[in-house]
């Protein structure tokens, strides 16, 4: 009885966040952060609906105007009528009250049109991170019949990496005069990119950032690191899609300055990844991942469960230099699957 | 007979480790970095001399001066006759190859004291990051007689996180004047550290940043959030342990200033650990992360061949919306575990 009331409430957000409400598609992200147990219920009900959405990965190092450069694309999307939705991920915390949201303020704007869903999100915990909820706030998102979803996440560590692997459209967005940070950030960053945007343009050092990106990038795609569609080419009679060149462009995000050319530069992008049949590999490797990630979360929680005091005995074990953490492994592995 | 070669081979490595032979030791870790199949072996051969060194992990955002901070602190470990572990773990690239060992060079001072084994890692890969191939770099080290094991990482993302779960006792190293660097860290940073140092500690700003750094580990303690100490009164009649205030340091870290107070601070935090009981929690609990992120791996290699062309025809099914990824995750964990 209980179950049917369950159900009903499960079904009527589905129906709702269908139909693009607001206030269900927030309802069921906050499922997906909980990790709620109707969410595979939920995602069973959403599947035929999911699959439209162009995913567009946001990234690069503090500072550089992620928000306002998130915001500028928001209003350019709507004024061509499209639904957008926002997925604002803060890997700098595992905790879900502490990420840090004192930007999101300037997305005020946006608040009120109920055309655009924003949504930040902290990456918790040590598995998964970017890749353990937001996969599925995507599907959520894409559901609710956004016809471009934005994720955007600070460029750090491995988050850069992981929203590549999200997105069908990697932006790497870079300030001038910002030293070490991009330094460190740039061994990861050269392999990630679709688009290229130096923000904040008028400011000194914007010419040189722009030079320094375009020789990096032609170094490493001389050096064969580059280019998603060098391997396009695997049906033999059909035209050997064009590998894409990463363009660099330069922006001024708060006057909407070369906003309307990073608009275009997606747009682009997204035309190459449907004729090169690049689109269909990302999206089935991003569904890869997703149900890697998902497995693995499931065989995680039966740990916790094996054997008498489940992992605690072994690491006890291997503390004490009893046992090596291998042969605890292989026991921990024959405990979930003898 | 190749496998008694084999075995030779590692059997020689193993006892060359254990007498700290610096080539063995290069050797074993590269195993690990590879994950060589002979490592098994290794570890079960290394783990009765293994549980012995302190872990010491140093994190910060980039420029803070970790680098030389870890050499300052080499110096006075082996000012005292210890010797000393460093593993420079680098978040940012996943590739190995990829990882910006430019700074490293400030390490050569030490590159001929035998008594000091220094290596930098990539933490490759999306899966495990830091905890994937770091604990067993440390089992190394710690068999071959470190004292003392520095694992340094640039405070990014998850890695800050990662470090502290491998570590005995965490420092996290910040600069004056870091502005947006040091705000996005700080939500992360300040729930990790057991020791905080403000480094170039004569840069204008230091006062600020020290009087920051105190306010906000104080809010912090008071809301119940920090203080590792609290939850150790679980043995009734044995005395409380007073919870460990984390101190805030200064150092101007090229010239030494400041280094003596933070061995002092690093011994202090040892000596609560032990009296505490936190000492083998922290080793229990890394222990544990360690078996999982092994029986994690294996499984994720397992999945790879499970099923008519494993994950990728579930990947397709999901990526077209026929399947929803709960269903699919189910259907590889069974061919998994059934």
């Amino acid at each position: 009885m209980s179950e049917g009331g369950q159900d009903a409430t499960v079904g009527d957000l589905v129906v709702a966040t269908r139909q693009g409400a607001p206030r269900a598609v927030a309802r069921l992200i906050s499922l997906v952060e909980n990790g709620a147990p109707s969410l595979r219920e939920v995602m069973a009900a959403l599947a035929p609906d999911t699959g439209r959405a162009r995913v567009v990965g946001l990234t690069g190092p503090p500072g550089v105007g992620k928000s306002t450069t998130t915001s500028a694309l928001v209003r350019a999307y709507r004024a061509r009528g499209e639904r957008v939705g926002v997925l604002a991920v803060d890997p700098s915390s595992p905790f879900s009250g502490g990420a840090l949201l004192g930007d999101r303020v300037r997305m005020n704007e946006h608040a009120l049109d109920d055309g655009v869903y924003i949504r930040s999100m902290a990456s918790r915990g040590h598995l998964g991170g970017l890749s353990g909820t937001t996969p599925q706030a995507l599907r959520v998102l894409d559901a609710a019949g956004c016809d471009v979803v934005i994720v955007e996440t600070v460029g750090v560590g491995q988050s850069e990496v992981e929203v590549a692997g999200l997105a069908d459209t990697t932006v790497v967005l870079l300030a001038p005069g910002m030293g070490d940070g991009i330094q460190a950030a740039k061994a990861g960053i050269l392999e990630i990119g679709d688009v290229y945007v130096v923000n904040k343009a008028d400011r000194d050092g914007a010419d040189s950032a722009v030079r320094d990106l375009k020789y990096m990038l032609r170094l490493g795609s001389a050096a064969g690191g580059g280019g998603g569609g060098t391997d396009s080419a695997d049906a033999p009679g059909v035209a050997v899609a064009v590998a894409w060149s990463p363009p660099v462009l330069r922006t001024i995000a708060p006057e909407g300055t070369g906003i309307g050319e990073l608009v275009q530069a997606l747009d682009d992008h997204a035309r190459w990844l449907a004729s090169s049949g690049e689109d269909v590999r990302r999206r089935e490797r991003r569904a890869a991942e997703e149900i890697e990630a998902i497995a693995l979360t499931v065989l995680r929680g039966r740990m916790v469960g094996v054997q008498a005091g489940g992992v605690d005995v072994l690491a006890r074990a291997v503390a004490a230099g009893e046992l090596d953490p291998f042969s605890a492994a292989d026991r921990l592995v024959a405990g979930l699957t003898g």
